[in-house]
């Protein structure tokens, strides 16, 4: 009987294994793909591709040379797999100040054919059209992929965070029941001969979690059936969302996310540097983000920018984006948080300001102009919660679940949800939120 | 201007606080939901509800009481949450070792209706199906509850061990375009009038990015249609996965497998050994799994326990249940790997053994007889996957970018997909896969 006994030492080294100590002189073996050959003549560049970064390999033609050891293109071409013997050499001008002298190339396997895009160039200048056509692709190269490193920063980020705040993990349906509160932007499908939805967002779940384990939170997709093209948008897209109780007002929720948005920038900075560096990144200052009520930024965008309120209780995207403009201006923030969202544009659920109850205890988080947050404190009362459905002519079929738990009983709480690719998206400073979505889902494009 | 400078600290505390050092004679604030209470007359006992655990309060009637401090119907019951004020004292019966002799209880929120199930027993003694009926409530039980904090620990678990081995997370689009492979087992819905689908897998897409980070893993919810309605099967579930280059074979990835486990049972047993203990679980050992080939198997159940061969092809669920208790009798494991799964049982893109082309690179890993991950070595030439696709009559509409990337060169590759409800169900010894589920989705439940 053989056995498993766990992960085993590999021969193969990686680039933090040649990093980590000076090599100089030794005998290594790599693996990667070769990324570019540059052919001298009695010498060649082969640079590999690893998951870590780019290796400089120099392979020194000689007589003593086996078929693989030929830059032949039939089996070492761009894109091969390889695996290289050789010597660790110092060189200044490699990427980490050293390179490896080829003894011996091993092939692991070739491409049947020349790649769509040219995706060894430092920056792809193709169209994101083209990009997105050839995404598996086109995801080679080094600066694309670079930014769901930083994407796996800010959910590794954020799950650490809350786990460090004592949330807890749930992993919530997907496939729902159809339930009156809905709305025209739910994609709908058949679940065994019954009519059925997918969650826009674990909103009701994870409320009702908050009975549970008083502190949830859940990085998982949500989809939203909008007819929205714009570059902002997706129908498919990552939602970061917590929910936490025994809140004394939602300003909770807002200490708690510039608490997270503090632990993401750290973490990017300590574990992700090759990545912020690469793509150009400077990570913002969240020591102190501004928080101003929504009544009061348009009036005060209005004023500056002389720009008419069109309408009191809406934020057009040009008014999101003027704001930010006037908190960096005047803050040198690029983060606010605009509070107090007129009740009329709120979920049932948002509980309404005591003081004036056509506003909500509830925020959104406004990121260089780009709201990537919604927020606020919940009814926690079943009456009120039932009369606010009443009041919007909302029935509780498919809701019995929901109302029974705060029947039951539900201590004050609150919770928000963060679009993972927009907050991607103005971290790196990109225009399009497609750029910071691997596959993404809208309007046009169902595939990759 | 006001700011938002991080997470406030709070007058309040948890449990931890009061456990971390000694608290005698201090005032603390607690707050959480009246559990129980017993009510002895001068004397009354409330034990408060908090995330980590179960706070036994004390309450000493006397004149000097306000309105709220009284045991009053319509305030303080079970499932009220409350603030408590009161002074710590050393109590060697009550569950850690002190109390809170309640000053003062400030009353948050009251429920309007009892409870649908008894969920202060220490155990509830309902049916799975009650449970589920009334699953947010009955969720509330602790012991009911500690089943996903267990659920918490694997997946965490799964992360970090993987960040720390060089994985990448990402997240791909579990709506899809219809593709040639497919199947009857895949829920279909209309995207923006074109015909689509829920991933049963991200198999495709985890493959895919091999070619740009080398290892890379997924947690995510994928959907079978499966009308199958059994203790194992759900409709929708959390799955674990990974994908990994530059293997040496398909033993690296039951290598980096049995590695995961045994980062997982560490970190339970550091970080949830209050729940492990609620449950009674006895943590498995997993510092050398066996593995056994498929074929080999079959003759050795077949040959202990008098049982014929019936179909040499496949393993049948009763079959999986004595390999398990061979393995356990023989070689004292609750785990052991399958190996080499005949190749008609395997989807198209799995490699074949050069050996013996009728059976794959391929394992299941079985957990007390039950399969909770099937893994294996991927095609990962071009033309080699294109024969066996041709072979079987897959047609290449839809798989496109798939084979695009097989074709720009691909490294050796394989990895594996693990079920985290049915590897919970078997961790805290359930008998059927929806107790380790929050909200499951089978033939009949659509809801909660």
């Amino acid at each position: 009987m053989e056995f498993l006994t766990g992960v085993k030492q590999q021969k193969v080294v990686e680039i933090a294994d040649l990093t980590m100590k000076d090599m100089t002189g030794k005998t290594v073996w790599v693996r990667g793909i070769v990324h570019t050959i540059r052919d001298m003549g009695e010498v060649a560049f082969l640079i590999l591709r690893k998951r870590e970064g780019l290796l400089q390999c120099v392979l020194e033609k000689g007589e003593n040379m086996t078929g693989e050891e030929r830059l032949d293109e039939d089996s070492i071409r761009e894109e091969s797999a390889v695996e290289i013997e050789g010597v660790v050499r110092k060189e200044e001008r490699a990427p980490y100040g050293f390179e490896i002298h080829i003894d011996r190339i091993k092939v692991l396997s070739v491409p049947a054919k020349g790649l769509p895009l040219p995706i060894a160039k430092p920056k792809l200048n193709t169209s994101l059209e083209a990009k997105l056509n050839h995404r598996p692709i086109a995801l080679r190269n080094i600066r694309e992929r670079a930014v769901f490193r930083i994407q796996e920063g800010i959910v590794r980020g954020f799950r650490d965070f809350l786990y460090s705040q004592g949330f807890t993990e749930i992993h919530t349906p997907k496939i729902g029941a159809k339930s009156a509160e809905g709305g025209a932007n739910i994609f709908k499908l058949e679940y065994f001969h019954r009519p059925a939805i997918l969650q826009q967002s674990p909103q009701f779940y994870k409320q009702m979690m908050v009975g549970v384990f008083d502190r949830v939170f859940e990085t998982g997709p949500v989809f939203r059936a909008e007819k929205h093209n714009t570059k902002r948008h997706l129908n498919e897209y990552t939602s970061l969302d917590f929910e936490m109780g025994y809140i004394d007002g939602f300003e909770d929720i807002m200490a708690m996310e510039t608490g997270f948005l503090q632990y993401m920038v750290a973490l990017l900075e300590r574990d992700y540097g090759n990545e912020v560096k690469r793509l150009g990144i400077s990570l913002p200052d969240v020591d102190r983000i501004p928080q101003i009520r929504f009544d009061q930024a348009k009036q005060r965008v209005s004023e500056k920018y002389q720009r008419p309120i069109r309408n009191p209780y809406d934020l057009e995207p040009e008014e999101e984006m003027l704001i930010g403009r006037y908190i960096q201006e005047e803050y040198g923030s690029d983060f606010v948080f605009v509070t107090h969202y007129p009740s009329k544009k709120r979920p049932f659920y948002a509980m309404d300001d005591p003081e004036d109850v056509r506003f909500t205890l509830s925020f959104d988080l406004l990121y260089k102009g780009l709201e990537v947050t919604t927020g606020g404190q919940r009814i926690h009362d079943a009456k009120k919660l039932e009369e606010k459905m009443a009041e919007r002519g909302i029935g509780t079929e498919g809701m019995e679940q929901y109302l029974s738990c705060f029947q039951c009983g539900m201590p004050p709480h609150g919770g928000l949800g963060i679009g993972l690719e927009r907050l991607t998206m103005q971290l790196i400073g990109e225009e399009n939120v497609r750029e910071a979505c691997l596959f993404p889902r809208d309007l046009g494009r169902l595939e990759p």
